[in-house]
């Protein structure tokens, strides 16, 4: 599907009638009236969520009380979600844990990989990584008398050297979309003895990652984005199968032991990727993300990524058309390098944003100067795409922006 | 209220009559038929957690979506929670956040101290402090180049000295109830120059903790156990005020920035006690936190302890009385030294758990030989003490525990 000059709202019906992923916008509860173009700061709720979430409150919980550790399968959560996790980036089962932040999932990631290049000092990433992902780098380096090396994206290939223990990158840029290649950078940094370390937030579950394929060594990433696993979901790791025999990795909760329940004094790692677990697992939010990824069952990720390329060329287009000259274009206009959302800068971004927000379009902000909109393929149709614009447009017409009442800004990444 | 010999179950519905926190019991869904004695590892839940979550779920996230950060009060979650517990453990405002996990939590604050004495080398702890606790001790340590020293409880005001940086330790041991004496603890490190953080996960909604009269530096805490947050819930971090402008903790996520959604590069932490937390806090697991705190307003926790002992002498002089000589008493037979829990050591305690179980008399097993009870005092019952006693005196009577299927063990401290 690709829309062609002079695309109308009934094209964008056909398209949805046509689309094979159509189907599943209805496991969710997308508000009426709302075309909600912020899924990659917090994806929306699944049908299948909301009844997980009240079996576990009151009946696991509420009555079965201490037992369902056991009974109800608390205990195996975390891998049974990173499973399911693990099937959407190219993870072989046993490769991906769900827990914790993703703050605290790369200083895990960051200082083990470290660990596993000893004699080497520096880890690489990127200077417009997420900011978070900049300051736990910084620690992590520090705990293990090593130091960060920050360059711009387009020369972290070539700065790859010797020295390096670690290269630590987002996959897709939070700001303007634009996706590395994973298998490449992965490569260049093996070829120069060092670790790849990928934060999949702004991939996974919009694109088809393929950490296995590439050879990944290890990856983090966010729950509550196009995984939709609710607000703060916890996050998760991946340590590649090979790597996990040798990980060590510094958070050494109890539930990382090898025999929990054994209550040794001393630390014994588990078999496997649970060893990158710490404390106990936060189960209503650990529950309500497991149910989330029941949406993407039976799904091929690249018809996921083709949905989301549709979604955003469509879009991408309807700017052009409609606002030519107006936005400059944040997000690359190459498909293969653009993530899941678009990004326009303008100087009023803020203001724009807030406008489109009274009207029910909810995208974001980001410093200084972008509108940023996500498009989550399992539940956007085409005809939101089209009335996105549409808003846009009549915002933009009728200057309803420069009276936007600017609120106070936060939203989550 | 205390139980004379020859104590029957109609005085202990005397009790209960004039109980002051009786009342407090209706807030609570403790299923019927259930005397639930495991409030120390899962605490109940209460009528207002249930509610709330199902608000949060379907109005916050599902409807409001993203705009709840807000609106909805999300991105205040972890300071007010904090206040909540702060009250609980004698804490000004401003001085306790909820987040993360026990075990994360305390790696921040242990790697924190040593940079708060960074001419110092040793971490103190206890050798049977709670097994996450020593693991993540020992890494703190690691990271900072120091050691851990670890010694017997009696010994360890005697073994401070000025190698020490910080004293970690358990205000209630998890398995025999023994209680630290925290001021004095306290003062023996300050007398050092050294600093005092406290883990009070077995103590925090039980006891009355008085962090501020005792002049603790440092202190974090489970949210599950007599918190009642739910399975996994959040854990805190308190930060006394003297000490919050120059803690440095490692885990700088973007939430403990002083201007998150400036998105600058370098880290400057929150003013506060906000420095404290690392990522997006898990939503649907603070906000059940959140409610059941609220079953503590208008509590005096020197009433809440009061309870608290009553129903461990209780259960202690039951035991005592009907069945002599059966157990060897783990718990400290002092009130002042005992927490909220009475541990009976048999060797056979982990068949004894099981037959228990079987009649609705949920307690817990501590390898190798201790059979574990733990006292919530805002919804058990003196009956719910005499119940207990008299299945136990039934179980061990017919021998019931021989016959007792060996389930998998796995319940969280």
């Amino acid at each position: 599907v690709t829309a062609a000059p002079g695309t109308e709202r009934a094209d964008c019906e056909r398209f949805d009638r046509a689309d094979p992923l159509a189907s599943r916008r209805a496991q969710f509860l997308v508000p009426d009236g709302v075309v909600y173009l912020d899924g990659n700061s917090l994806g929306a709720l699944a049908v299948g969520v909301a009844e997980r979430v009240h079996d576990v409150v009151h009946r696991q919980w509420g009555h079965d009380l201490i037992r369902s550790w056991n009974t109800n399968g608390w205990w195996n959560l975390p891998t049974v979600v990173g499973d399911k996790i693990g099937r959407l980036v190219g993870a072989a089962p046993g490769e991906v844990v769900a827990c914790d932040s993703t703050s605290v999932n790369l200083y895990k990631l960051a200082v083990a990989a470290q660990r596993l290049r000893p004699d080497r000092h520096i880890v690489l990433t990127d200077k417009v990584n997420f900011p978070t992902d900049l300051y736990i780098l910084d620690e992590a380096a520090r705990s293990h008398g090593a130091a960060v090396r920050r360059v711009a994206p387009a020369d972290v290939c070539e700065r790859i050297d010797r020295d390096v223990a670690v290269v630590a990158l987002t996959h897709v840029d939070y700001r303007t979309g634009e996706v590395y290649d994973l298998a490449a950078v992965t490569a260049a940094a093996h070829a120069q003895g060092a670790l790849a370390l990928w934060d999949l937030s702004h991939s996974a579950g919009a694109l088809a990652v393929d950490l296995g394929g590439a050879g990944a060594d290890l990856a983090v990433g966010c729950g509550y984005k196009y995984l939709n696993g609710g607000p703060g979901a916890p996050a998760y790791v991946y340590v590649a199968q090979r790597w996990q025999d040798a990980l060590a990795q510094p958070l050494t909760g109890w539930l990382g032991h090898a025999d929990p329940f054994a209550m040794s004094p001393e630390f014994r790692p588990a078999v496997g990727v649970r060893r990158a677990l710490t404390g106990t697992p936060a189960v209503l939010s650990l529950a309500a993300l497991d149910a989330a990824l029941d949406t993407f069952e039976g799904l091929d990720m690249a018809a996921v990524r083709a949905k989301s390329v549709a979604l955003t060329e469509l879009f991408i287009e309807l700017v052009d058309e409609r606002l030519p000259g107006v936005f400059t274009m944040v997000s690359p206009r190459t498909a293969k390098r653009r993530g899941s959302q678009v990004s326009l800068g303008h100087p009023d971004a803020y203001a724009i944003v807030q406008a489109l927000i009274a009207r029910g379009v909810i995208g974001d902000y980001r410093a200084p100067d972008v509108a940023r909109f996500g498009f989550a393929p399992l539940y956007l149709r085409h005809v939101d795409v089209w009335d996105a614009v549409d808003h846009l447009v009549a915002v933009m017409a009728g200057e309803e922006w420069r009276r936007a009442e600017h609120q106070v800004r936060a939203t989550v990444t």
